[in-house]
């Protein structure tokens, strides 16, 4: 259902469950400026995805910025859960899309502003879903994903982010 | 310097210095699922970038994750920070790159600890920087740089996240 390998998540919910430790995960990526405000990141050994600036900020346009990318990873995580849920309670998902969407003002971000907030002040994702389950399991649904996404939780909590110079 | 188009960004500071509500800025993405875990995000006119889960969290493994792509939103916002900022202060970059984790514990997003935290826990960005600045110098760059990310501050502030389902 949903082609999710539902098999998989309950053989990793048992091996946590006998060994507690394999929960804690670790995950990483690695950037590598190239010049202006373009770089690339790499994660495993995946092909590296571009990173760059629109022209009006400076950039060379050649691809989604940071900010944008925060707001794909959001809607990859929602889609996700959907996905994994959706499987768990019997829900064929037909088509699923996410629209997300964010408020950023760039007053201290360019320095016009030292006091202000540099990032998203709010951030918004629209869920299309179109599927077989009932209003009521729509509602459980959506409960259950947004009490369970990663990147969700990670972007409304706040979060031990430690950046180093060597 | 640095290639980075300096006259472009100090265009905008005058621009919303005349003009502050050309600093309310609203950053979009739109992300659609494919089937079982994997889905793909896409930001204006660009190529949809592609998302998956590792087999062993019950996806198809055939690109990064949601989480490592935050990571990877982070390093390549520290990127842009080192870039216009050691543009602004005169200093030449020879090599930037950064390298990124984030722990994550798996009990809440599967279930098995329905109060913990989904999210992450910490996350650790090691910023390695060849350049031609004096150690005082990098010292200023990278407290501006700290000061002033856009994902960094989104990341370790709390943020208000609106999910609605239509």
């Amino acid at each position: 259902m949903n082609a999710v390998d539902i098999q998989a998540v309950g053989g990793l919910v048992n091996a946590i469950q006998e060994n507690p430790e394999l929960a804690a995960t670790v995950w990483q990526a690695s950037v590598r400026w190239n010049e202006g405000f373009r770089s690339a990141s790499s994660v495993r050994d995946f092909e590296p995805v571009h990173s760059d600036e629109p022209t009006g900020l400076g950039g060379d346009d050649t691809a989604a910025n940071p900010v944008e990318q925060l707001l794909s990873a959001l809607g990859n995580c929602l889609a996700v859960g959907y996905a994994a849920n959706a499987t768990i309670a019997g829900i064929t998902i037909n088509e699923l899309s996410i629209d997300l969407e964010g408020d950023l003002d760039l007053h201290t971000f360019l320095g016009l502003n030292p006091d202000g907030n540099v990032g998203y002040d709010s951030i918004r994702a629209k869920v299309n879903l179109e599927s077989d389950a009932t209003a009521e399991q729509l509602v459980d649904l959506h409960a259950r994903v947004t009490a369970t996404s990663p990147v969700g939780h990670t972007l409304s909590r706040p979060v031990d982010v430690q950046i180093d110079l060597t």
